[in-house]
Order: C-alpha cells, then structure tokens, then sequence
C-alpha cells in the first residue's frame, strides 16, 4: 500500500514566459508527470493497457495555489499525497517545492489538487466511468490526515 | 465599466493529447487567454508596459472543472466574468462551452477560476504586490451575482 | 486546385519565454496550424476519419529559419505554399510575417520546410505509408516556383 | 574541451498528441534541454547572467528528421555534438535514440540540427550579435567528422 511519491525535476527553458518564471500552467503538467511516476512505482502504467476496453483516468477537478515563482533550471519536488480513494475516484494533493541541487532544503513554491475518474475508452470514442481495478486500487491508501493539512 | 468578456477557439492538433481530448492543462491557457482579451478590450494590454517598474498579473489560484472533453477542431468558447475586485487582487470565473462553427449552441464543457495579483515587476526580479493601477480598476466591475452561479 | 492559404493569429503569453520572445518550437505548431487550415479550406479534415483505416500525416522533416523575433500579441501571418506533391508525401513552404491589426505591412520573420507522409493507423498502433487519397490529391497542387524563392 | 553530451528522459503524457505519439514540435524542445545541459555540464549556464548586457543563443536554425515515433513512457537519449564553431555561431547536430530503461540498446529516432547565434540582450529589447565570450568557446570543441556523419 502506498500513499505518497516524490519526484524531482528540472526547470527547463521552454517552459518559462516572458515574465522570467514557470508558466502557472506548467504546475498541472508537473502534477500529471507526480501521478503517472506514483502509478509506475506500484507496478501499473497510467495507460493501463491490459484491460479491454483500455482504461484511462480524465481529470474531473484540477487546482492550484502559487506562494512563490519558478525560475529556469530550479531544481522542483513534487510530492504527491492520496487525499480521496473512492470507487472510480481518486483525489490527489501535490506540495510542490524548490530544492538544491542535492535535493535538499525545501521551499514551499505552490500546492494543488488533482481530482480524476477511472474511466474505459470505448472504441467508438465514448468514456464511461469503471471502478478502478481491483489489482491497482488495493495498493494505493489515503495519506494520513497530518500530511495533508495545509 | 465592463465584467465579462468572450473569445472562441478552434482546438489545434498540438492542444490535444494521446486519450484524444485536449490536454487538461490547456484550459488554463485559454483562461489566461480569454484574461489578455479582457485587458485589451478595455484599452490595456496585460503587460501594462507603461508603468515604471513594469506590471504583471501573476496567479496566485487556478482551478478548473472538466465536464465533457474537447477534441482537435472543436470550437470552444471561453467566457470570462469579473467574480471578484479588490485593491491589489482581481478574480475571474470561467464558462468553457462547445459551439459550432458559428458560435451557436453552446454546449457546457467546464468552468473556471483564476485569482491574480497585480505586482511591479522589479529590475532585480522582486515582485511587489500593488495596487492595481486606477486607470484600469476603474474600467472593471464585479459581474451581477445570477452569472456567476454554477 | 489550390497550392496557397494564409492564416493569422496573436502570440499568446504562454507562447513565450524568459528570452521575452515567441520560443522557437512554436513556429512548429503555427505550421502545423496552418497546415491544417488548409486542409480544412480544401474540404478535409487532417484527420480524415472517414477512411478505414483512419489517415493522417506525421511529420518526416521540419525545418525553420528565424530572422526576427515575434513578441507578445504580435500578429504573425503564416502562408502556406505547397512546394512538392509525389504520391505518398507532400511538402509545404512557410513565410511567417509579422503584420499589424489589420494583417497589413507584412515584416518577414521566418520561413519554415515541413515534408509530410500520409500513412495509415493499423489498429495495431502501426503507421504505413500509403498514397494520399485521390479525392484530396487531385485538389493540391504546387505553388508556382516564383513564390517558392527564398 | 567538450564536444558532445547526452542526457536520456521518459516521454511524458502532455508531450504526446491524438495520433498517441510524441508530437515533432517537443523534439526541438529535447534539442534546447540537451544543449542547456552541454552549458552546465561545462560550467555555464545558458543565461550566462554575468555578463552585462545579458548574454543568450536564440536559434537562427532548427530543424529535425524523423524516423520511428516515440510513445507515452518511452526513454529518449539525445546525444548532442557540436557541428560548427565560429566566432558568434555554434552548430550542434543531435541523435535521438530510443533506449531501455538501463539506457541501452539504443533504436534510432530522429536527428536534429540547430544553429545558435550568440547574442547580448539591450536593456531596451534589442539582441546584438555578439562574440561568443572566451571563457565558454574555449572549452567547446567540434566533434570529428565521423560522429557527424549521417
């Protein structure tokens, strides 16, 4: 069972603007990037290509809250946090922080919140809601409460 | 004095993803999109360049609701509505509609929430929160309440 | 026939950088944008669902040469002008012009090479190079070579 | 002196498009990374912040061939090698090969080719061509003409 992930990376060039700073929409890129390395980590592919017809999980909820700017090659944690585990639901909480190069001495940039929905693509393009398969969902768990406080 | 503003969008290939749908973190850059209209609308560009130091709108909050996905060629319409005026601090609510080629029909996809604050923009890279400069709050008011109900 | 179209738009804030200018990858999409105007104007979607299995023309070679930067809420014109046209490929020249409010005054920016395939998508995830469909062929084709000169 | 760097990193899910592949535009978004990191890996950031005026490389020349798509998860190496080096002008030209996740067994991809000028950036907007500074040319070295070949 886990409930949390970890990743780091660096910022890069094309994805500041004019402004000197990581464009605000880059953080709900950074969060995807957290959850699909969470799905990784416990053995499944956020594809979930297995299952027939092939599963996905759209985004239903997405949010977040700037404290401090990004700036090129800053060094990002983006932790992620189970917040809701529901039958086709899962909700993610993200601390997004700039570290140094060694990973090290956090500082709080930004928070965030992802909602998404297990869904099966139908060939014909539909979506429909599915319980999220037993084998991925018995290995992820709410994160205990004092993690997730803001 | 104005509260709202519309642009539509056709959905290039680029804007969409490998589940077919627009990428999710692309609505914020339509949000911001519909915002730069607004500010051009009433006379000023979101630069503000003739202010010494320069001034932005960074965001402190974006949010989004995803109720029906977009697809590549689609129209979307993004309708943008003051929902809220304060000194340093100005926040938009977001209608996302599908239309069709002539801008009819509109069909609800998702809405929208972005909170900003007006800074200077420092030569050192500070940025300062100030207040929004008179010329352009005065050009701006808070949208009637039944608009903004979701 | 037609070998030509023309589309404009505004630079978009998150179309640029820190550099304060357009990034460079995105005069990559204004083609593809273009490209699929012209599609479009000829009747058919790049997509071009309506064959089994469904078509469509990844990229084999991209090139751009940049002259002058392109700044925010600059108008950019991107004309198209077919170059060459064999049976499974087609490319395309690009002359991208920075032009006023009113698409006049063009100031050359770049120009862009962009040499496309039309393949079919096996439900296997494969591609095969296939003829492009005569129906759309026979309504392309090369621009005078006058227009071609750089 | 150096002349060549490589760097691997995992397709992320916003880089794909609908055709399920990676779109060609973020190709070149590999290319600029690759060569941020040649920078670093030599001591210099690619913002070269310590002179005055500001010094950076904008791209007069871009261009890329494309030869299998890469897919959501996949692991792209981009093996970069200085092409050309003159007074004001780098040229680099770029391998990407699909690897495992022990990046081995490489698969070829693409190759790239891009051409930066070096220039200082004026207070007021404008970009001079300039020398590219002593301490960075002298450490960067053209790569034999073997590895060039294609």
């Amino acid at each position: 069972m886990a409930y949390e992930h970890k990743v780091i990376r660096r910022v890069e060039f094309s994805e500041t603007d004019m402004a000197g700073i990581v464009h605000f929409s880059n953080f709900f890129r950074y969060m995807e990037t957290a959850e699909h390395a969470f799905y990784r980590a416990l053995g499944y592919s956020v594809i979930l290509k297995d299952f027939d017809p092939e599963l996905g999980f759209p985004r239903v909820h997405a949010e977040c809250d700037y404290k401090l700017p990004l700036r090129f090659e800053d060094f990002v944690e983006i932790h992620l946090l189970v917040r809701e585990k529901r039958s086709r639901v899962l909700s993610y909480f993200f601390r997004f922080s700039k570290v140094d190069e060694k990973g090290q001495n956090p500082k709080p940039l930004a928070t965030g919140l992802v909602t998404v929905v297990c869904v099966a693509h139908h060939p014909d393009g539909r979506m429909e809601a599915v319980p999220i398969p037993e084998a991925l969902a018995k290995k992820i768990e709410v994160a205990p409460a004092e993690l997730l406080a803001t």
